[in-house]
């Protein structure tokens, strides 16, 4: 959709019948590195575990999700497109982070985002814990609330833990209060699993959030569900953040706080391929725990869920600036 | 539902946004140590695997369940209830085994229970290998035989194996033959996998049991097949018992006989909420294997079986006795 | 079925109320080793993962597959029956490959099938990567093109990789050449997953191949989509080939090119179980890959899936030459 | 050496022939928990990893040093003396930490320790990366500086990491600094691994610390060294520090930054016997990290080392105050 | 040395360099499986756990011995040498063990091993826990006490456990008060690990053992300590038992009570070498425990072992018989 | 020593005080990406296996050593040089190989080394299996025979496996038939293990290797075996082969061929230091086998060791030409 310039070629994974996928540096889907001013959808990893209130290792997320995005091909098998074909996609490295210090964390998150907001190109995310679609959002704000649907099995939007008002439990309640997101135009899907205070989602209902927790979406299936979720979102810009711990600890073990009884991937697949068409200005793909994922079937399916976000975004840039 | 004494407080599991989840010992649900006269529900280990045949390993059970427990929090999301608001429930630690001698074993658990059984508590057991459900029934029995439910995906009828009576798949022939359990008010759900013997099942349909292998259950869905059960388990007292590999070994690796196409957790959780109301007096989650549970899945998908089944009883007590 | 001679017994696995399962040497089932002359069905090991072009590791599949089938019994517990009792299984052992030359390879695995085709058993494979397939079809073959249904992520008709043209994403294009497999009698199920070019299906759809997308058979169901299986197969001799990608990697981790979203361990239970009746001349399960499978599972379903294959075609044998 | 009152028992770990060791919680030795004011040797956690600057896991150590715990027994078996026969030990459970806020658990360490001090009971922690032995040190001080021991393959003398000056990598510069650890009296012993910076042990050499690189340590052998470092540390207060990271990541693998070549358990154990009759007012053992740590090898070093370190103390107690 | 007749021919390894070591079935050193009556050293499995105390998994032993010895090749590198060449050796299958029932287990083994003892085999065995020396011993028992050279990390002359005589930590005392050995010429190499009771080694040393510690191994090393006990084993008959927790638990994880500090494998190597020439009548190598194995280093140091063992064996019988 | 030009910048790997060692993508040694002609010393990644025999997996090599080398950093700690301050090092990628075929690979890898000889950077080079030194020796060769020395479990020059001239047990018999390697200036340490035929070590000693078994290297000690390799060295041009199996498996378990009694880290570190000012002319780490080694100890082990190698090329490039 954009015109490639001869100093920004545009960007093709490496060939796996010509490259064998072991060969090589593990970039995002076996794509080159590149400055996000030259693409139309830039893949960024956010190392950051600094708002774990339990078990961390999302710092190690990006460099894994990578890796197994090794096993990803290039065209979609149900569509029959190449997102490469349609728009200029590469790896842009990852996000500064500061290990010691989650608050500088925050603000080197937000700039880099900005920074990023201002070259144009769409960033598709690999985190880093939940706390990162906060200072992205900051990052990528242009002032007004943008829509958002989350996969998750926790809503995410507790007032704060240990006192502390930025951990991974707390990031959309600051996103609303922020007025980063418009909550009567955000939902949550998958949610799950015992919680700390039955109170604790009293906030996001009373500010509007569409909640649907698994036994409602297992009980009407993904078509039914996503009709209302689109009815919601609407037209407007929308941010899809989709926490790999929405999926079943079977299919995705390697996360801080897994939940049994989560969607197949299979659902998972069916539930963003409905994203067909929204107006999607930012997705991450976060939660992703490689010390707890020896087998590396979460980051595996952390980089197809990637995937699958990275084909409906470039569909739909496709479609609308084709 | 009972009154607390100055001597006895009210249990409650320590706060997660005040001690975080990897500090401190490893409780089951993070509850105190107390003894079971000071509760209305025991949550009690069986440290056993002296009735297991082929792959051990269950002894190790219950430290793993209680490690793995740290992930649970205090309130059902579906009931939004918290069963620590409405029961006394802790952690009444593990009843004697003796590791080298299984009749010894049997005495012992049988002892424990009969002292549990005086207290007028409510025992909940994390296992231990499934022979551990006969002393168990042998220690509550009050003369009369109960109804029992289990979830399971071996029918545990067996007469003997290697000439032993009393091993891991001979339980409930054994207590049916002493009339701890009623079989026309029992019901079996998950059956499946290969079997040594196909009159291995005589028994127990001579009985009366109702055996419902998985085909049967696929076929009709939860709500039809537990209709079925709480008809046949009328209002009487009954024992629940779950053995982990009634779950897909998929979401339950860490057990000694696995068989492929088992119960998801979804099915599971939605099963055992159905017991609701039911007149439980006892139930036991058996049969976790950590030494092949690597990640640890197998146990925190029994501890949260174990939360499941502790709602249950806990709505039920407030139910009848609040 | 056949008359067994004093010569050569008629063969039973070991009984596991007996023989403790981790006991003994692990065999097929823990069945015997015969020569493939004195069985109605030959259990065979080809140890090969010369046509891997990503993760290797298959090479190692057939001894796996062995010690995980310790786990299984000898009765099916839908049917009630024993294949032992209907028809002379037994273990035959590995055939020869060549670590070191693919071609040298194709042409023992060819010799070695040829040799077991004359004896008239039916022999039923452990992988091995998916190009054993290729040659196990030449040394069946009797001049006519057999049917085939093939469960597998990926359809394996590329022309060549690496300007290769025998790999495991080959063998089913070759197989068509070479007029082994009758394409119109040939249906492929489960398909999915990214893929380099989507041209690649255009050959099996050319051919007359009926490739059955993941998401066609979620829409449609097992009986739905084998009812149109098995007119397409008709009555003619018919191979069928397992490749244990089929299966989603949560229960089946261990192989090479895993694609999540895949069948569940029960869909293909089902799956293989409506193979009753088909006139099945050969069968495979392909591509366990032990190095990457450390907790076993993919190996015991995989186990699981050679007994269910091996059910379907002695109650078949029976049912015609009984 | 202390008269215990009947409010508080003396201690003694479960009697391994009665209790078996997978029964019961893992506490610290299979100790009773108590209060440090009962003790004489206060075993304590602190699960903390937020001065971790690149893998983090440590703040599950303390969890995992208990349980590998268990393998332990009461009596050494070099002295044939118990330790819980000379001194008065318990769990005396985790301190306070804060999972999202360094400074603050700096603060609640010291304050914790503070109050372990004014017990008179001897601290032995569990941690917790090395930065925990920072507040430490302050909560124990008594105003005067003290000698200091440190087996480790790291210095951690360096001034700071991304700017920050409290990290894992920081903490005895920082006691230097503060005037808690007299570096005319610090002796480390196991340094190795490539360093960032060249100069970043001038700052320990020109404070006057003594640093035995692991090469020396082979060259001159357990007794030379110890004789020397017994020399620098003579009669005075003595802080023992022990990295687990010392040792060899092939005894120690769980650790976040292992340096090949490291010291032998065997060497290990030589060395902390070597400190018998020092005046030991507190010790640790640190960065034990579980998530890396499958095997539990590394928390059974650790918990052992934990028990070497014990046996010195209570030796010592008993033959000052005896 | 025995004049192999037609009907049992002379066993030899499968070639290495015509049948890959990942092909076929995992006998013992890929050995033909014979009847012990037509071999010189016969390579005998005992699947039991029964003795276990804490963590169990021997059971599993054999089969994985038998698969890590895949890895083993013909010919010793220092001598040169293969066994195989010397004297007629070969798989013997797995002793009849009972499952659930110890007593019954230790009756099986004796008969098993009195049965062996009559062809005039050598057993090397390939354990389970090391309780299976005693019925062993009792089995090859001819009426002489015989000497017992011992590799272990503990004594294993308990009394009891639990109050039960037999078990893994008391075989040595039974066998020295049945008259099976005779402890002045018993010696025991590599003791260490914290003890229960610093008077369990009373019986030993006072009926004469001659008890190794690891320390002082260490001081004296492989050729003084082997010299002495040598000297102590004398000319007469020799059981060998080699326990593999004598080796450090970073070369052999997989047992179920690992002590750190051990011997290496080379120390290992050597000292078995040191047997060379002794009139060995049996030896063992137990307590391989593969559910703690993951990575199989456990079972191929065993194996390894084992091998080690069957070499000096080999040479002593050809150059007693030969 | 070599003067970098404004289009070549003098390459430094990442600080790990800025950007911390979890992020960015894993590069050699965090060195950027550069082309041989600009660098002085390039590390080069060959993922092969093609020429293994039993377990395959190095083909994953080259990354995972560049994951690990994560954790190393500049300067070496007992020099305290960084090699990067002296030579001109970055990451060259990977050299082509083909995954399905043997020969091509051969002269893939001949024709890429061709390449980076003509550009005068020493390749070091992380494997792939030990075949593909046999390519590169002569994709440097210059016609006149190196000195080569070569760490070791196994000598590697059989003539043939399975008939195939070309595997990794083959590449020093050949490299010497072809004369790119003088045996007389040949040495080889830790070999060991037992082998499938005694007189395969007789060619490398008929044609004056010197091989040095582990048992004399043991009785030696590290100067004295160096001292007798440097002497046979000499000044000529030398080739370092590592192969991580010449070092113990419990330190390098990750490996096809695992030896147990191997070299330790320390004393491989030690030898490898031993090797300052020779003439090496390209040095390779080969043999590390990820699927085999999931904790990753092993590719950490052989990163370490080829940071070792690079600071003795380093150093000995700076003297000579600095």
């Amino acid at each position: 959709m954009t015109d490639p310039t001869p100093a920004a070629p545009w960007p093709q994974p490496l060939d796996t019948s010509v490259t064998p996928r072991f060969a090589g540096l593990p970039t995002f889907m076996r794509l080159p590195v590149m400055d996000p001013a030259d693409v139309d959808v830039a893949l960024i990893g956010v190392p950051f575990d600094g708002g774990v209130t339990n078990r961390a290792g999302t710092r190690h997320g990006p460099r894994e999700l990578r890796n197994q995005s090794s096993l990803v091909r290039r065209h979609h098998h149900v569509t029959g497109r190449s997102p490469y074909d349609l728009v200029r996609v590469a790896d842009c490295g990852d996000c500064p982070t500061h290990p010691l210090d989650l608050m500088e964390s925050l603000r080197l998150i937000e700039a880099h985002y900005a920074g990023v907001a201002k070259t144009g190109a769409i960033p598709i995310t690999g985190g880093g814990d939940h706390l990162v679609t906060l200072p992205i959002l900051r990052g990528l704000s242009k002032g007004a609330a943008v829509g958002l649907i989350q996969f998750d099995a926790h809503s995410d939007t507790y007032d704060s833990f240990f006192g502390q008002k930025y951990n991974h439990g707390t990031p959309f309640r600051r996103a609303i209060e922020e007025g980063l997101v418009d909550p009567r135009r955000m939902v949550q899907i998958g949610l799950r699993g015992s919680v700390a205070d039955p109170a604790s989602f009293d906030f996001a209902r009373a500010a509007g959030v569409r909640m649907i927790f698994i036994e409602e979406f297992v009980a009407r299936g993904v078509d039914d569900v996503m009709d209302e979720a689109r009815a919601i979102l609407g037209d407007g810009p929308t941010y899809v953040s989709f926490d790999i711990d929405a999926i079943d600890p079977s299919q995705a073990p390697g996360t801080g706080t897994p939940e049994i009884g989560g969607l197949s991937t299979r659902e998972a697949q069916a539930l963003v391929r409905r994203l067909a068409g929204l107006d999607v200005v930012g997705a991450d793909l976060v939660e992703v725990a490689p010390p707890f994922d020896p087998s590396g079937l979460t980051a595996m399916t952390g980089a197809t869920v990637m995937f699958e976000l990275l084909c409906v975004v470039a569909d739909s840039l496709a479609a609308r600036g084709g």
